[in-house]
């Protein structure tokens, strides 16, 4: 996907910038379009996070690469897994599934820059937001089931008010 | 760790409810003991999570056990990993790696449910369960890098008030 090997390091926190920040307005809308409001205040939760990520990012360019002249690149000029819905989100699982890979190929990309990366601090604060990726996979893994069976849940919710 | 092959379904379900309360306490707990506000909601946010699961376990225990004499087990008869910890939570590290190996060892006690169970109603929710564990494993994973890396965020996020 990235050419991590490549690309300076200056470009590559560029480019997590740019896939941060569209994380979050995805998420965004994502929430925006979902009735189901546990769904909601998850996708919600999602996105206040890929914003925590977009500021350390940011944090990372100013504090190690003061001079850097590298541009925050647009949204389409990243080579990462995009995530397509209309606001109805007519099959939501299908889209959280796209969610799913989205954060699969982010934890791929900050894992393979954490190991290109020869600063100690840079390496751990990338190994943390690789884990923090890979935690959004499961979520979202965890949430499409929860969509898939809810009219169980919603069987088993209403047997808890006839019991004692 | 648990005898899911020998035991019958309705004492693996008393089991699970055991199980749930006991983890609920324990982030209840935790987030009591810790003075950092993102982990302490993190522990609040799991906490809560479990009490969702212990519900769904006692009402798959009323609906498909109805007439069940089957006797909720006290904490310490329950063989799942436990978390030990005093108040002071003087190693918040190792406190968190022992919930992780916690929620591993429930992730697959209820995958080995879902394995053992025929009633395909109760496959689904134990799926979703033993997914549920899954993506707690990895939000703990990511809260020890939090912790292990806290000096770190915390000078990032102090050139953000410096930068423009």
């Amino acid at each position: 996907m990235i050419d991590v090997e490549n690309l300076k390091l200056e470009e590559l926190l560029a480019i997590a910038v740019r896939a941060e920040m569209d994380a979050k307005e995805t998420y965004a809308r994502m929430a925006d379009s979902v009735d189901n409001f546990v769904l909601k205040d998850r996708l919600r939760f999602l996105s206040a996070e890929e914003e925590k990520h977009r500021q350390i990012f940011t944090g990372i360019l100013k504090r190690k690469f003061p001079n850097s002249s590298v541009k925050i690149p647009e949204s389409g000029e990243v080579p990462l897994p995009d995530v397509k819905f209309d606001d109805e989100m007519v099959n939501i699982s299908e889209v959280l599934q796209q969610a799913m890979d989205a954060e699969m190929a982010a934890h791929e990309f900050y894992a393979a820059m954490r190991d290109k990366a020869e600063d100690e601090e840079m390496k751990k604060i990338l190994d943390y937001l690789s884990s923090a990726e890979m935690g959004h996979y499961y979520l979202l893994e965890t949430e499409i089931k929860a969509v898939k069976y809810a009219e169980l849940f919603d069987n088993y919710n209403e047997m808890m008010h006839v019991g004692p």
